[in-house]
């Protein structure tokens, strides 16, 4: 993992993937139709496959997304990410702790950390860590073992307890973009609002363009 | 992954830990029993674990056995692997490819392969493996979803088609040792055998006793 993908990335509008949720159109459709409404970044995120399953589909991702320079990260897998030289990985709480990720990925990776709770937002500031993604802020049905709905009203407590880049995420539309950013965030996770589109390129550009008219 | 693992291991006693089998004694204690009794390799095996689990188990078995220069092998998980500097990783057939594998680890680690067919048996020929896994040899259930049962003469078979080492697994217990080294088994890995046992020390001795006294 040579290329410093860690100093300028762009979390605007992130993709995590959910296989099942666009297994009609397939991953790699999915991915680059969103990339071209508007996708920042991707995040292949997958619970039920096998090591060489997972390997199979970050490749095929990596080999989209690494022509447009996206960064990709692999949602857990280390070791996915180092093998298809991903621009990084996202971790949960029960996943490889940050520094030891760190370790293994190198310098120029981008790591980014899933909060569920105030206290865990505090502590990344000690950690290595790129981004976090901050949520549910919203009632979700993609991840269902989620901590507690934040709303806007929390999301806004627990950004503002770290000094580093938030993505919202949980259910988030292109109708809360503006709310969202206000709020802090510096751009949106989205999940079904992508996998579950009929068009995720037309989708994806709305998104992108409700970010952006925020941003003026 | 700088030490040379790979060059001097020795597969006579192999544990391949089942960590719902010894939940009553603790896998560190069972590790450690079973070393103590001459166990000459271990295979740390969780299907169920979430990654930090995962680590967590593999950095306390990897406190017990570097100090004894026992190699710890890490099943499926290459990240794990790296992160605990352990000897090398165990891959079934969809886990992650040899090669990916051996760039990840370096030339020094231990990799070793499940193998299901007589055609997998062959095709690892051209892999840069240190050891297969050969079996159900018995009737097993600590592996829900084993391919069929060699048996002694399926074993001979299949074994005979490799040049690398191979080591029965599947239900192996002390009695069964003259029999499958003379059928070509360069070592016995056990799971229930020491994992299910009351006292690990002891059994882990009788099946040592088994291997040594066929080599004379």
């Amino acid at each position: 993992m040579t290329r410093d993908w860690r100093t300028n990335f762009d979390c605007s509008l992130y993709l995590v993937t959910d296989s099942g949720m666009c297994s009609a159109m397939g991953l790699e459709r999915l991915v680059t139709e969103a990339v071209a409404g508007g996708v920042t970044m991707v995040q292949l995120r997958e619970k039920h496959a096998s090591t060489r399953e997972f390997l199979d589909k970050a490749r095929a991702l990596q080999a989209i997304l690494q022509p447009q320079g996206v960064p990709l990260l692999i949602n857990d897998r280390v070791d996915i990410a180092l093998a298809v030289n991903a621009a990084g990985v996202h971790l949960g709480q029960s996943d490889m702790p940050c520094h030891v990720a760190r370790q293994l990925l190198g310098p120029g990776a981008i790591i980014g950390l899933t909060v569920d709770t105030d206290e865990q937002a505090v502590a990344t500031e000690s950690m290595d860590a790129d981004y976090l993604g901050v949520g549910p802020v919203f009632e979700t049905s993609t991840k269902p073992d989620h901590s507690p709905v934040l709303g806007v009203d929390g999301f806004t407590r627990r950004r503002a307890l770290s000094s580093r880049p938030c993505v919202a995420i949980g259910s988030v539309r292109a109708e809360h973009a503006h709310t969202l950013l206000d709020a802090g965030a510096d751009g949106l996770a989205v999940v079904s609002a992508l996998c579950a589109a009929g068009d995720p390129r037309q989708a994806a550009r709305e998104l992108r363009e409700a970010v952006e008219s925020f941003r003026g």
